[in-house]
C-alpha cells in the first residue's frame, strides 16, 4: 500500500509520500510516488500517486512521455483543472488495457489514484484528487487536504490539527506524526518519506525533500509525540468507576 | 460501519462497541451490537458484531434459539473455544443462505464477523476473533486485542498504550479516547457506546454500560485529550528548516 498526503493552505502547498510498495507480503520494494512537473518560473505540477504501482507507473511514464510533444500535457495546460483531466485520461486508459473495464482481472485490484496540485501562472495554487475512474474533485478552503492510500491510521490528528490557515511548517509537522502513526499501524507504508513544500506564488522548481529513518528532525518529533502522548493519557482519570 | 473492540488482559476482559447502522448514508439507525450470553456463577460470552447487519442479527437470533434446545449451545458448550466454532457455523449458514457461497449478491457485502470472548468454568478468560468465513483466531498476550469494523482510526492509540498488563481501568479509558478518535473522523460510528468489563473467576452477569452524549467520564476525557493532544503538538518544533 501507500500513504500520501496533499494539503492546499493559505501559506501553500505541501505534499508527502510514502515509499514503500508490496505485492502480497514477500515482495517489498521502495519506489518514489511524488513526481514532478516543473517550468521554473511558470508553473509546478506535482502528483501523488497510490494504488496498483504498475498502473501509476504506467500513467506517469505516459504522461512524462506526453510532455515532450505537441498535443496538452502537464507542461502546456494552462490550468491545474486541465492537469487533473489530463491525469484522469491515461489513468481510465491503463486501467481499461491492464485489467478491462472493471479495474479487476483475476482478483487483482489495477485501480489507482492521485493527488494533483501545484500552480500555473495566471492561477491560484491548486489541488485534486483524481480517482480511479480519472473523475476528480478539488480542495477547498473548508476541506484544505486529501489523504489516499492507507489514510485511516493518520486522520484523526489531521483532522484536529490541519485547517486551511495552519501555517505551512505546523502542517508538515502534523503531516509527518500522521505518517508516524500510519507507519506504526501498517507495515504497508514506511519510510523514507518524501516531503515538499511550495510557497504561492513562487513558481519553483522545488525538489522534494527526503526523511530517512536516520533523520533528526523526523526522529525528535516521533520520539517527544509519543513520549507526550504518553503522558496527556496518563494525565487523565482512569475509567475506575465501572 | 461498526466499530468493536475487545481485549483480554491480565486483570480482566473488556469489551466496547459502537451502535451505528448504516445502509448507505441515508437510513441511520441505533442497534446493538454487543450481546451476552451468561450462566452467572458459571460462565459468561460476549459477542460483539460487525458486517451486514442483517446477518449479525440472523447468527444472534440463531444462537439464542439454540440456546434453549438440547444441542451445543453458547450455554452449553464447555470452553471459549467451542463457543467460537458455534458462532462461526450459522455465520457461514447466513451467509451462503443470503447471498451464496462468495458472501456477495448484487454488489452487496453479505459479510459479517465477531468477537467472542468470556469465561466458562474451567478455563482462564479467553478471547477469539471470528472472521466472516467462519474461522477464527485467539488473543495471546503478545496481541491481546480485536478490532472489527472500522477499526484504523482507533488504532494507533491503543498500539501505543495497551499491552497484556494493562490495567483494566486504564485500557477502559484507552479504549474510549480510540472510540473518540474514530466517531471524529468517520460518520458510520457513533455514540452511543456500550461497555463492558469482566474481571476473571467473577462469573458475573455483568451489564454493559452505555456511555451515551451526556456522559460527564466520556466528555471529560475527549476534551482533555483534545487538549492535551494540541498542546503536546504546539510542543514540538516546527518544521520551518525544510
Amino acid at each position: 500500500m501507500t500513504y500520501c498526503v496533499g494539503m492546499r493552505l493559505e501559506s501553500g502547498l505541501l505534499f508527502a509520500s510514502d515509499t514503500r510498495t508490496n505485492a502480497g507480503v514477500d515482495h517489498i520494494a521502495t519506489f518514489r510516488k511524488m513526481h514532478a512537473f516543473a517550468l521554473p518560473g511558470e508553473r509546478l505540477v506535482v502528483l501523488l500517486a497510490a494504488g496498483n504501482l504498475a498502473t501509476t507507473q504506467s500513467v506517469v511514464s505516459l504522461l512524462r512521455a506526453r510532455s515532450t510533444g505537441d498535443g496538452p500535457s502537464l507542461l502546456s495546460v494552462r490550468s491545474l483543472y486541465e492537469a487533473a483531466e489530463l491525469v484522469g485520461a491515461p489513468l481510465r486508459e491503463v486501467i481499461a488495457r491492464d485489467a478491462g473495464s472493471d479495474g479487476m482481472n483475476q482478483g487483482i485490484d489495477f485501480g489507482g489514484s492521485f493527488i494533483v496540485g501545484g500552480q500555473i501562472r495566471g492561477e491560484a495554487p491548486r489541488l485534486f484528487n483524481v480517482y480511479p475512474q480519472g473523475n476528480f474533485i478539488e480542495a477547498s478552503e473548508d476541506t484544505p487536504y486529501f489523504q489516499i492510500g492507507e489514510a485511516k491510521y493518520g486522520k484523526p490528528i489531521i483532522d484536529r490539527v490541519v485547517h486551511y490557515r495552519t501555517p505551512l511548517a505546523e502542517a508538515a509537522k502534523c503531516t509527518l506524526i500522521s505518517f508516524d502513526s500510519t507507519i506504526r499501524s501498517n507495515l504497508s507504508v514506511d519510510l523514507p518519506i518524501d516531503l515538499l513544500q511550495y510557497r504561492p506564488d513562487s513558481f519553483a522548481a522545488a525538489e522534494p525533500y527526503r526523511i530517512s529513518a536516520d533523520n533528526p528532525y523526523f526522529n525528535q518529533i516521533r520520539t517527544a509525540w509519543g513520549s507526550g502522548l504518553r503522558q496527556v493519557f496518563a494525565g487523565l482519570p482512569d475509567a475506575d468507576w465501572l
